[in-house]
Protein backbone atom coordinates (compact mmCIF):
# COMPACT_ATOMS: atom_id res chain seq x y z
CA UNK A 1 0.00 0.00 0.00
CA UNK A 2 1.44 3.53 -0.63
CA UNK A 3 0.21 6.39 1.00
CA UNK A 4 -0.53 8.27 -2.34
CA UNK A 5 -3.50 6.10 -2.64
CA UNK A 6 -5.17 6.96 0.40
CA UNK A 7 -3.97 10.60 0.76
CA UNK A 8 -7.36 11.95 -0.87
CA UNK A 9 -9.29 9.89 2.41
CA UNK A 10 -6.90 10.96 4.68
CA UNK A 11 -7.48 14.58 4.10
CA UNK A 12 -11.27 14.48 3.76
CA UNK A 13 -11.30 12.11 7.07
CA UNK A 14 -9.75 15.14 8.49
CA UNK A 15 -11.41 17.92 7.13
CA UNK A 16 -14.51 15.83 8.26
CA UNK A 17 -13.04 15.52 11.77
CA UNK A 18 -12.61 19.34 12.28
CA UNK A 19 -15.88 20.15 11.01
CA UNK A 20 -17.68 17.56 12.64
CA UNK A 21 -16.14 19.32 16.09
CA UNK A 22 -17.09 22.92 14.97
CA UNK A 23 -20.88 22.02 14.46
CA UNK A 24 -20.82 19.78 17.78
CA UNK A 25 -19.15 23.06 19.05
CA UNK A 26 -22.07 25.22 17.45
CA UNK A 27 -25.01 23.49 17.93
CA UNK A 28 -24.06 23.70 22.09
CA UNK A 29 -24.41 27.20 21.30
CA UNK A 30 -27.62 27.35 20.05
CA UNK A 31 -30.48 28.73 21.67
CA UNK A 32 -32.42 25.54 21.63
CA UNK A 33 -29.90 23.19 22.24
CA UNK A 34 -32.24 20.03 23.22
CA UNK A 35 -33.38 19.39 20.08
CA UNK A 36 -29.70 19.08 18.49
CA UNK A 37 -28.64 16.50 21.26
CA UNK A 38 -28.79 13.40 18.64
CA UNK A 39 -26.38 15.85 15.99
CA UNK A 40 -24.21 16.65 19.21
CA UNK A 41 -23.51 12.94 19.99
CA UNK A 42 -23.30 12.07 16.12
CA UNK A 43 -20.75 14.76 15.44
CA UNK A 44 -18.63 13.79 18.42
CA UNK A 45 -18.38 9.80 17.09
CA UNK A 46 -17.94 11.17 13.41
CA UNK A 47 -14.94 13.64 14.69
CA UNK A 48 -13.48 10.61 16.50
CA UNK A 49 -14.01 7.93 14.05
CA UNK A 50 -12.64 10.23 11.23
CA UNK A 51 -9.44 11.12 13.18
CA UNK A 52 -8.82 7.48 13.79
CA UNK A 53 -9.20 6.57 10.27
CA UNK A 54 -6.83 9.21 9.22
CA UNK A 55 -4.19 8.23 11.32
CA UNK A 56 -4.31 4.52 10.43
CA UNK A 57 -4.12 5.53 7.16
CA UNK A 58 -1.02 7.71 7.12
CA UNK A 59 0.38 4.72 9.31
CA UNK A 60 -0.13 2.51 5.83
CA UNK A 61 -1.76 -0.14 8.15
CA UNK A 62 -3.69 -3.11 6.20
CA UNK A 63 -6.33 -2.14 8.75
CA UNK A 64 -7.26 0.65 6.73
CA UNK A 65 -9.93 -0.41 4.71
CA UNK A 66 -11.94 -1.82 7.82
CA UNK A 67 -11.89 1.45 9.26
CA UNK A 68 -12.82 3.47 5.90
CA UNK A 69 -15.97 0.99 6.58
CA UNK A 70 -16.93 2.14 9.23
CA UNK A 71 -15.77 5.35 8.56
CA UNK A 72 -18.09 5.86 5.93
CA UNK A 73 -20.95 4.55 7.81
CA UNK A 74 -21.11 6.84 10.27
CA UNK A 75 -20.74 10.02 8.04
CA UNK A 76 -23.55 9.25 6.61
CA UNK A 77 -25.44 9.10 9.76
CA UNK A 78 -24.20 12.20 10.82
CA UNK A 79 -24.84 13.48 7.57
CA UNK A 80 -28.44 12.26 7.44
CA UNK A 81 -28.98 13.81 10.45
CA UNK A 82 -26.96 17.11 9.85
CA UNK A 83 -29.19 17.27 6.80
CA UNK A 84 -32.28 17.48 8.99
CA UNK A 85 -31.40 20.46 10.25
CA UNK A 86 -29.53 22.44 7.13
CA UNK A 87 -33.14 21.92 5.83
CA UNK A 88 -34.00 24.26 9.01
CA UNK A 89 -31.27 27.00 7.98
CA UNK A 90 -28.41 25.80 10.24
CA UNK A 91 -25.70 26.74 8.49
CA UNK A 92 -23.21 24.61 10.63
CA UNK A 93 -25.32 21.45 9.88
CA UNK A 94 -25.06 22.37 6.30
CA UNK A 95 -21.65 22.33 5.89
CA UNK A 96 -21.13 19.19 8.04
CA UNK A 97 -23.24 16.92 6.45
CA UNK A 98 -21.54 18.27 3.09
CA UNK A 99 -17.81 17.03 4.29
CA UNK A 100 -19.32 14.19 5.88
CA UNK A 101 -21.22 13.11 2.09
CA UNK A 102 -17.46 13.66 0.73
CA UNK A 103 -15.88 12.06 3.57
CA UNK A 104 -18.20 9.03 3.50
CA UNK A 105 -17.73 8.73 -0.53
CA UNK A 106 -14.46 8.69 -0.11
CA UNK A 107 -14.07 6.16 2.05
CA UNK A 108 -16.33 3.98 0.22
CA UNK A 109 -13.97 4.42 -2.45
CA UNK A 110 -10.99 3.14 -0.14
CA UNK A 111 -13.15 -0.37 0.10
CA UNK A 112 -13.69 -0.99 -3.20
CA UNK A 113 -9.84 -0.35 -4.78
CA UNK A 114 -8.64 -2.84 -1.87
CA UNK B 1 -25.33 0.80 25.69
CA UNK B 2 -24.13 1.61 29.48
CA UNK B 3 -20.56 2.69 29.68
CA UNK B 4 -20.09 0.56 32.55
CA UNK B 5 -19.97 -2.12 30.54
CA UNK B 6 -17.19 -1.12 29.01
CA UNK B 7 -15.31 0.21 31.14
CA UNK B 8 -12.64 -2.80 31.88
CA UNK B 9 -12.84 -3.17 27.93
CA UNK B 10 -11.67 0.62 28.21
CA UNK B 11 -9.08 0.18 30.28
CA UNK B 12 -7.32 -3.07 28.37
CA UNK B 13 -7.52 -0.59 25.57
CA UNK B 14 -5.67 2.39 27.31
CA UNK B 15 -3.59 0.18 29.00
CA UNK B 16 -2.33 -1.79 25.93
CA UNK B 17 -2.07 1.33 23.37
CA UNK B 18 0.33 2.78 26.18
CA UNK B 19 2.72 -0.11 26.23
CA UNK B 20 2.22 -0.49 22.40
CA UNK B 21 3.84 3.11 22.76
CA UNK B 22 6.63 2.30 24.88
CA UNK B 23 7.64 -1.24 23.33
CA UNK B 24 7.88 0.64 19.67
CA UNK B 25 10.40 3.22 21.18
CA UNK B 26 12.09 0.71 23.51
CA UNK B 27 12.17 -1.79 20.27
CA UNK B 28 13.98 1.80 18.24
CA UNK B 29 16.57 2.28 20.94
CA UNK B 30 17.92 -1.69 20.99
CA UNK B 31 20.84 -1.98 19.38
CA UNK B 32 19.37 -4.36 16.47
CA UNK B 33 16.63 -2.60 15.03
CA UNK B 34 16.61 -3.83 11.96
CA UNK B 35 14.69 -7.00 13.23
CA UNK B 36 12.37 -5.35 14.77
CA UNK B 37 10.77 -3.54 12.01
CA UNK B 38 7.52 -5.28 11.79
CA UNK B 39 7.85 -4.80 15.85
CA UNK B 40 7.70 -1.23 15.66
CA UNK B 41 5.12 -1.24 12.78
CA UNK B 42 2.64 -3.17 14.56
CA UNK B 43 3.00 -1.47 17.62
CA UNK B 44 2.59 1.77 15.90
CA UNK B 45 -0.96 1.08 14.84
CA UNK B 46 -1.93 -1.36 17.62
CA UNK B 47 -1.80 1.94 19.93
CA UNK B 48 -3.46 3.96 17.52
CA UNK B 49 -6.50 1.17 16.79
CA UNK B 50 -6.63 0.73 20.60
CA UNK B 51 -7.10 4.32 21.80
CA UNK B 52 -9.53 4.80 19.24
CA UNK B 53 -11.73 2.01 20.25
CA UNK B 54 -11.50 3.31 23.92
CA UNK B 55 -12.32 6.76 22.95
CA UNK B 56 -15.40 5.34 20.70
CA UNK B 57 -16.50 3.79 23.82
CA UNK B 58 -16.00 6.50 26.33
CA UNK B 59 -18.06 8.30 23.82
CA UNK B 60 -21.11 5.32 24.15
CA UNK B 61 -21.22 4.74 20.50
CA UNK B 62 -23.29 2.04 19.00
CA UNK B 63 -19.87 1.48 16.80
CA UNK B 64 -17.83 0.49 19.73
CA UNK B 65 -18.83 -3.27 18.71
CA UNK B 66 -17.16 -2.73 14.99
CA UNK B 67 -14.31 -0.99 16.75
CA UNK B 68 -14.00 -3.42 19.33
CA UNK B 69 -13.73 -6.34 16.71
CA UNK B 70 -10.88 -4.65 14.71
CA UNK B 71 -8.79 -3.96 17.50
CA UNK B 72 -8.93 -7.56 18.71
CA UNK B 73 -7.65 -8.47 15.59
CA UNK B 74 -4.53 -5.94 15.36
CA UNK B 75 -3.96 -7.04 19.24
CA UNK B 76 -3.69 -10.93 18.48
CA UNK B 77 -1.55 -9.72 15.48
CA UNK B 78 0.42 -7.50 17.35
CA UNK B 79 1.02 -9.88 20.36
CA UNK B 80 1.89 -12.74 17.97
CA UNK B 81 5.26 -10.45 16.89
CA UNK B 82 6.15 -9.83 20.06
CA UNK B 83 5.71 -13.03 21.23
CA UNK B 84 8.35 -13.63 18.89
CA UNK B 85 11.15 -11.33 20.32
CA UNK B 86 9.75 -11.87 23.76
CA UNK B 87 10.95 -15.68 23.90
CA UNK B 88 14.60 -14.16 22.83
CA UNK B 89 14.59 -12.11 26.07
CA UNK B 90 13.21 -8.70 25.09
CA UNK B 91 10.99 -7.59 28.22
CA UNK B 92 9.43 -4.68 26.82
CA UNK B 93 8.11 -7.30 23.79
CA UNK B 94 7.26 -9.73 26.68
CA UNK B 95 5.21 -6.65 28.55
CA UNK B 96 3.53 -5.83 25.59
CA UNK B 97 2.53 -9.16 24.33
CA UNK B 98 0.85 -9.54 27.35
CA UNK B 99 -0.90 -6.10 27.42
CA UNK B 100 -2.03 -6.86 23.77
CA UNK B 101 -3.67 -10.40 24.62
CA UNK B 102 -5.33 -9.07 27.33
CA UNK B 103 -7.06 -6.28 25.29
CA UNK B 104 -8.01 -8.90 22.76
CA UNK B 105 -9.92 -10.96 24.91
CA UNK B 106 -11.53 -7.94 26.94
CA UNK B 107 -12.38 -6.37 23.20
CA UNK B 108 -13.66 -10.00 21.80
CA UNK B 109 -15.96 -10.11 25.14
CA UNK B 110 -17.34 -6.93 24.11
CA UNK B 111 -18.46 -8.32 20.63
CA UNK B 112 -20.58 -11.39 21.67
CA UNK B 113 -22.04 -9.74 24.42
CA UNK B 114 -23.46 -7.43 21.72
CA UNK C 1 13.34 10.06 31.22
CA UNK C 2 11.69 6.57 31.74
CA UNK C 3 8.40 5.90 31.47
CA UNK C 4 7.57 3.94 34.81
CA UNK C 5 7.90 7.70 36.18
CA UNK C 6 5.36 8.80 34.36
CA UNK C 7 3.13 5.80 34.69
CA UNK C 8 0.72 6.87 37.14
CA UNK C 9 0.35 10.69 35.30
CA UNK C 10 -0.67 8.15 32.52
CA UNK C 11 -3.47 6.25 34.01
CA UNK C 12 -4.55 9.28 35.63
CA UNK C 13 -4.41 10.92 31.85
CA UNK C 14 -6.29 8.17 30.80
CA UNK C 15 -9.00 7.95 33.31
CA UNK C 16 -9.76 11.22 33.20
CA UNK C 17 -10.43 11.29 29.38
CA UNK C 18 -12.56 8.54 29.77
CA UNK C 19 -14.73 10.14 32.10
CA UNK C 20 -14.64 13.67 30.99
CA UNK C 21 -16.55 11.54 27.69
CA UNK C 22 -18.73 9.86 30.00
CA UNK C 23 -19.37 13.26 32.04
CA UNK C 24 -19.96 15.30 28.60
CA UNK C 25 -22.34 12.28 26.74
CA UNK C 26 -24.66 12.13 29.95
CA UNK C 27 -25.03 15.91 30.51
CA UNK C 28 -25.86 16.38 27.00
CA UNK C 29 -28.76 13.56 28.17
CA UNK C 30 -30.12 15.40 31.02
CA UNK C 31 -33.36 17.14 30.58
CA UNK C 32 -32.27 20.82 30.99
CA UNK C 33 -28.88 20.59 29.06
CA UNK C 34 -28.78 24.18 28.47
CA UNK C 35 -27.66 24.81 31.85
CA UNK C 36 -24.49 22.20 31.48
CA UNK C 37 -22.82 23.58 28.07
CA UNK C 38 -20.25 25.31 29.65
CA UNK C 39 -19.67 21.83 31.43
CA UNK C 40 -19.81 19.73 28.10
CA UNK C 41 -17.53 22.23 26.53
CA UNK C 42 -14.78 21.96 29.29
CA UNK C 43 -15.39 18.05 29.45
CA UNK C 44 -14.64 17.88 25.60
CA UNK C 45 -11.50 20.06 25.57
CA UNK C 46 -10.39 18.07 28.87
CA UNK C 47 -10.68 14.96 27.74
CA UNK C 48 -8.93 16.26 23.98
CA UNK C 49 -6.02 17.27 26.18
CA UNK C 50 -5.74 14.14 29.06
CA UNK C 51 -5.69 11.98 25.74
CA UNK C 52 -2.76 14.05 23.77
CA UNK C 53 -0.80 14.03 27.36
CA UNK C 54 -0.77 10.94 27.59
CA UNK C 55 -0.16 9.53 24.29
CA UNK C 56 3.06 12.53 24.45
CA UNK C 57 4.07 10.51 27.90
CA UNK C 58 3.63 6.88 26.53
CA UNK C 59 5.99 8.08 23.68
CA UNK C 60 8.72 9.25 26.33
CA UNK C 61 8.42 12.50 24.98
CA UNK C 62 10.57 15.91 26.31
CA UNK C 63 7.37 18.07 25.52
CA UNK C 64 5.98 15.88 28.77
CA UNK C 65 5.70 18.01 31.01
CA UNK C 66 4.41 20.58 28.64
CA UNK C 67 2.04 19.14 28.38
CA UNK C 68 1.36 18.14 32.08
CA UNK C 69 0.94 21.78 32.80
CA UNK C 70 -1.94 22.37 30.56
CA UNK C 71 -3.35 19.21 31.41
CA UNK C 72 -3.39 20.27 35.18
CA UNK C 73 -5.10 23.88 34.12
CA UNK C 74 -7.55 22.32 32.03
CA UNK C 75 -8.06 19.69 34.70
CA UNK C 76 -8.84 22.29 37.33
CA UNK C 77 -11.20 24.30 35.41
CA UNK C 78 -13.17 21.27 34.62
CA UNK C 79 -13.21 20.32 37.97
CA UNK C 80 -14.49 23.68 39.02
CA UNK C 81 -17.15 23.84 36.72
CA UNK C 82 -18.26 20.31 37.90
CA UNK C 83 -17.98 20.66 41.38
CA UNK C 84 -21.10 23.47 40.93
CA UNK C 85 -23.32 20.74 39.28
CA UNK C 86 -21.96 17.79 41.72
CA UNK C 87 -23.52 19.99 44.71
CA UNK C 88 -26.80 20.35 43.24
CA UNK C 89 -26.79 15.79 43.11
CA UNK C 90 -25.38 15.01 39.52
CA UNK C 91 -23.53 12.27 40.24
CA UNK C 92 -21.75 12.36 36.28
CA UNK C 93 -20.16 15.70 37.46
CA UNK C 94 -19.09 14.20 40.71
CA UNK C 95 -17.46 11.68 39.26
CA UNK C 96 -15.30 13.81 36.70
CA UNK C 97 -14.50 16.50 39.10
CA UNK C 98 -12.66 13.82 41.16
CA UNK C 99 -11.28 12.21 38.02
CA UNK C 100 -10.15 15.91 36.84
CA UNK C 101 -8.55 16.76 40.49
CA UNK C 102 -6.56 13.35 40.44
CA UNK C 103 -5.16 14.07 37.32
CA UNK C 104 -4.49 17.91 37.85
CA UNK C 105 -2.48 16.54 40.63
CA UNK C 106 -0.67 13.62 38.87
CA UNK C 107 -0.31 16.74 36.26
CA UNK C 108 1.33 18.70 38.85
CA UNK C 109 3.67 16.36 40.26
CA UNK C 110 5.11 15.37 36.92
CA UNK C 111 6.40 19.40 36.37
CA UNK C 112 7.55 19.69 39.62
CA UNK C 113 10.14 16.78 39.04
CA UNK C 114 11.17 17.78 36.13
CA UNK D 1 -12.20 32.91 18.86
CA UNK D 2 -13.86 31.60 15.81
CA UNK D 3 -12.89 28.56 14.42
CA UNK D 4 -12.13 30.38 10.80
CA UNK D 5 -9.06 32.15 12.76
CA UNK D 6 -7.58 28.55 13.11
CA UNK D 7 -8.69 27.32 9.79
CA UNK D 8 -5.37 27.49 8.19
CA UNK D 9 -3.52 26.69 11.47
CA UNK D 10 -6.00 23.40 11.62
CA UNK D 11 -4.91 22.83 8.15
CA UNK D 12 -1.54 23.00 8.87
CA UNK D 13 -1.32 20.61 11.61
CA UNK D 14 -3.64 17.92 10.67
CA UNK D 15 -1.42 17.72 7.25
CA UNK D 16 1.92 17.86 9.18
CA UNK D 17 0.36 15.16 11.13
CA UNK D 18 0.28 12.84 8.59
CA UNK D 19 3.25 13.58 6.40
CA UNK D 20 5.36 12.91 9.77
CA UNK D 21 3.97 9.46 10.37
CA UNK D 22 4.78 9.04 6.45
CA UNK D 23 8.07 9.96 7.15
CA UNK D 24 8.45 7.64 10.60
CA UNK D 25 7.10 4.66 8.48
CA UNK D 26 9.46 5.46 5.28
CA UNK D 27 12.33 5.39 7.41
CA UNK D 28 11.51 2.18 9.17
CA UNK D 29 11.60 0.80 6.10
CA UNK D 30 15.02 2.53 4.95
CA UNK D 31 18.06 -0.14 4.72
CA UNK D 32 20.04 1.70 7.10
CA UNK D 33 17.68 2.45 10.04
CA UNK D 34 20.11 2.77 13.05
CA UNK D 35 20.60 6.43 11.73
CA UNK D 36 17.32 7.37 11.80
CA UNK D 37 16.28 6.19 15.22
CA UNK D 38 15.83 10.03 16.14
CA UNK D 39 14.17 10.92 13.52
CA UNK D 40 11.31 8.21 13.90
CA UNK D 41 11.45 9.48 17.59
CA UNK D 42 10.63 13.26 16.81
CA UNK D 43 8.21 11.81 13.75
CA UNK D 44 6.06 10.25 15.99
CA UNK D 45 5.81 12.86 18.93
CA UNK D 46 5.54 15.40 15.71
CA UNK D 47 2.65 13.67 14.87
CA UNK D 48 1.41 13.30 18.19
CA UNK D 49 1.39 17.07 18.90
CA UNK D 50 -0.08 17.99 15.74
CA UNK D 51 -2.74 16.23 15.90
CA UNK D 52 -3.92 17.17 19.10
CA UNK D 53 -3.01 20.77 18.64
CA UNK D 54 -5.60 20.51 15.59
CA UNK D 55 -8.26 19.00 18.04
CA UNK D 56 -8.11 21.33 20.46
CA UNK D 57 -8.27 24.38 17.90
CA UNK D 58 -11.18 22.31 16.30
CA UNK D 59 -13.35 22.74 19.72
CA UNK D 60 -12.54 26.12 19.88
CA UNK D 61 -10.38 25.59 23.08
CA UNK D 62 -8.93 28.77 24.80
CA UNK D 63 -6.22 26.78 25.32
CA UNK D 64 -5.34 26.58 21.83
CA UNK D 65 -2.59 29.47 21.42
CA UNK D 66 -0.43 26.76 24.85
CA UNK D 67 -0.90 24.14 21.61
CA UNK D 68 0.48 25.96 19.15
CA UNK D 69 3.36 27.30 21.28
CA UNK D 70 4.82 23.69 21.66
CA UNK D 71 3.15 22.56 18.47
CA UNK D 72 5.69 25.37 16.64
CA UNK D 73 8.50 24.03 18.79
CA UNK D 74 8.87 20.57 18.42
CA UNK D 75 8.15 21.32 14.58
CA UNK D 76 10.97 23.24 14.09
CA UNK D 77 12.91 20.39 16.21
CA UNK D 78 11.73 17.59 13.57
CA UNK D 79 12.22 20.03 10.89
CA UNK D 80 16.13 20.15 11.73
CA UNK D 81 16.53 16.74 12.34
CA UNK D 82 14.84 15.91 8.90
CA UNK D 83 16.53 18.53 7.10
CA UNK D 84 20.07 16.65 7.39
CA UNK D 85 18.64 13.36 5.88
CA UNK D 86 17.20 15.47 3.19
CA UNK D 87 19.63 17.10 2.45
CA UNK D 88 21.43 13.49 1.72
CA UNK D 89 18.41 12.31 -0.60
CA UNK D 90 15.73 11.10 1.09
CA UNK D 91 12.85 12.40 0.12
CA UNK D 92 10.25 12.12 2.81
CA UNK D 93 12.55 13.74 5.20
CA UNK D 94 12.63 17.00 2.74
CA UNK D 95 8.97 16.47 2.60
CA UNK D 96 8.61 16.30 6.25
CA UNK D 97 10.98 19.15 6.98
CA UNK D 98 8.78 21.31 4.21
CA UNK D 99 5.34 20.12 6.07
CA UNK D 100 6.80 20.90 9.42
CA UNK D 101 8.15 24.47 8.71
CA UNK D 102 5.00 25.34 7.15
CA UNK D 103 3.57 24.10 10.59
CA UNK D 104 5.38 25.53 12.89
CA UNK D 105 4.99 29.15 10.98
CA UNK D 106 1.39 29.22 11.30
CA UNK D 107 1.39 27.93 14.60
CA UNK D 108 3.47 31.07 15.39
CA UNK D 109 1.50 33.22 13.83
CA UNK D 110 -1.30 31.46 16.20
CA UNK D 111 0.65 33.01 18.86
CA UNK D 112 1.21 35.85 17.81
CA UNK D 113 -2.69 37.41 17.09
CA UNK D 114 -3.53 35.67 20.54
Amino acid sequence: MSHQRYQNCIEACNACAVICNHCAIACLNEEDVSHLKRCIQLDLECAAICRSTAEVMSLGSNYSEHFCRICAEICNACAEECEKHASMGMEHCRECAEACRKCAQACEEMTHVA
